[in-house]
């Protein structure tokens, strides 16, 4: 007598999960250094040093209590101060505490912003394909639709086109991932102002407000000469969901935050509002010790630059070899087109090669194969052969 | 455009919040040590040095990038096996690993199990005043009703007529929390079984399961010569839920986890079920390096001692002077009867004194108030005079 909707969702397949299973299957067989999984997304690198050098420093010297005490719900006052004054100094804004609500994690934050917004099944919110499938699940667990805007291939940039036509009364947000999950690609200032323009038009057309939630966990992860527009610049209701998992190689710790910026229409309410949503989701506070640790080190990340040499590597050798793939702007993810149609079939033909590839369609943009380049770069050196002969026998066929 | 049910529900007025506010106002007025703040229920003792040793261990000598990594949607297998361990040494039950489900606190857990049980608005919880508030918040974040049984004041134990009457078609779970948030009382052996026979008897008449969740953040705060039944020896479809905040006092952390018993109706779908509610509810994955910390400290508690002497001091004295109290069994509040009908008119008074408690009106039980003795035991020796001041003025009028 379980929950039949909940049932349902637990027994739905996962993609992922069955690549990974085979990659550790086959490792038994081959040997885990022959086994090239490009199926996952987690950091690669290590956390800075100054991380664990600021947890153990509370740790031999906060007050014994303190340090593992409940924190208030929307967070460390000290520590939202560091992240407002962090956020300032990198795009020029005038944040305070007030404006940061801390998160456990960007799905908290991304769950929270969902929970806050919806009313009943009939509101929506309008997402991009490719999209990170579990968005999906939140939309579900708030209790409205998502609306998936197919994707504009030539750029991973926004079609919209479609998206004026997807937006009525219902529409509660639209939900942006830049860098994107799992495309790579960094929304253009253009974008976000083409954006920012399309939506005020259709407050004043609709007479109510639309919220943009821009999903930044991959926000540090930005390549040479790319920009990354800060969205609440250019429009007011912006709620931007963030994560220290990818920038401080922490995800394990689950720390993240919403920015609520003054400009919002509904500013005053919108941290009692988080706070009661996260009631309803049966968080109570954000883990306290990384709490303390993120706000020391909100200026810092990891060494990122491993990203930038895979990227270049990874990017320019299959693009040589003939595949056709949007060069990422950021994030650790290339999102080429699979060579047939069926990115299913393309994906296990590359599992005789031992290369494990995501198919798109996971992220609703059938035809293409999410590759995860968050891997030592010698994994990649070592897989490109295979990537060689893949499209060979694509090519002699 | 916020979410109308959020924004209601962040407008509702917080009597302990406005309590804590006056405390922190008073404090400035007439000094903290003047203050006498029992209305919050938090941790007063260290967490063991165990802990803080682990955490440094596995910091220093971990795997760097996987000491902060993701950990799997149930938990760290090693983790859950030490629980599992634990448990068979403490209650001499036969759990592994398979049985256990690691959650970012008990609250995660009580929202998991909710979500994990209820289908639509028809379905209801059960529950016993006086009983924690935010079960209501948690009630309507899975979207079911909560029915509250009126409080059996002679005990705090159950009132199985009321209870008998209360249970339908409808009821998808009996939520109990022993020992008990705020009264201190710890359900006996016989409270458990009759509660079990009942339960039986009510599945049978219903033809659908009918769990018992039992919430036990408290647990390992039993006082000298009081037994604490394990309640899933007494009834199959049982699901515990735990917490280490108040055993190892880490609640900044949010460690804790559910107990999915072999015998239970469904158990085979019960972990995919908390995982998919888990997903619903934006949760990821448990804190890592405090979830491995958990694991190698999972036969230890903080030193609880102070707590059985500060009840013994608070109660005896508090009795003495005349106050009607039910002797708490374990956790760390006393729950006594309010010295006139309206227990806020009680509190009220009694801030004169600068004695802060809690009506029982938050936790269903009007006419009664909350005392929490987490505090240093020099403040309840400090404030005893003022509980008598407070008692002849009563007396005087």
């Amino acid at each position: 007598m379980l929950s039949k909707k909940v049932l349902e969702l637990s027994k739905q397949h996962s993609v992922i999960r069955d690549i990974f299973e085979f990659g550790m299957e086959r490792a038994k067989e081959v040997g885990a250094e022959n086994v090239f999984d490009f199926s996952i997304g987690n950091p690669s690198v290590p956390a800075p040093k100054e991380v664990d050098e600021t947890a153990m420093k509370y740790i031999e010297s906060g007050d014994p209590v303190a340090v593992h005490g409940y924190t208030s719900n929307a967070g460390i006052f000290e520590v939202r101060d560091a992240v407002a004054k962090s956020l300032n100094k990198r795009f020029d804004t005038a944040y305070s505490a007030d404006n940061i609500f801390m998160t456990i994690g960007a799905a908290a934050a991304v769950g929270i912003c969902f929970k806050s917004l919806v009313d009943g099944p009939e509101d929506e919110i309008i997402t991009f394909a490719p999209y990170f499938p579990e968005y999906q699940v939140y939309a579900e667990g708030a209790g409205c639709k998502l609306t998936v805007i197919p994707a504009e291939t030539e750029t991973f940039q926004i079609d919209f086109e479609r998206l004026k036509s997807a937006i009525n009364v219902h529409t509660k947000a639209v939900l942006i991932n830049s860098p994107n999950n799992p495309s790579g690609a960094v929304y253009s200032r253009e974008t976000i102002q083409r954006l920012a323009e399309l939506l005020t038009e259709k407050q004043k057309e609709t007479g109510h407000s639309i919220y943009i939630i821009s999903d930044e966990p991959y926000r540090e992860i930005v390549y040479d000469g790319i920009e990354l527009p800060h969205v609440p610049k250019y429009y007011d209701n912006t709620l931007v969901c963030y994560s220290f998992s990818k920038s401080l190689s922490i995800p394990g710790e689950r720390i993240g935050y919403i920015i609520a910026p003054c400009e919002a229409e509904d500013y005053a309410d919108l941290l009692p509002v988080f706070i009661a949503s996260g009631r309803l989701l049966s968080y109570v506070s954000v883990p306290a010790l990384y709490q303390k640790v993120v706000g020391d080190c909100a200026d810092l990340t990891a060494d990122l630059s491993v990203y930038q040499a895979n990227k270049d590597l990874f990017y320019n050798a299959l693009t040589d070899m003939g595949y056709e793939c949007v060069e990422p702007g950021g994030a650790f993810y290339l999102f080429p087109k699979a060579l047939e149609p069926d990115a299913n079939a393309f994906c296990e033909r590359a599992k005789k090669y031992d290369l494990l590839m995501v198919p798109g369609d996971s992220f609703g943009c059938p035809g293409y194969v999410r590759i995860s380049y968050c891997v030592p770069t010698e994994r990649i050196e070592k897989a490109l052969p295979l990537f060689q002969k893949l499209i060979d026998e694509y090519k002699e066929n």
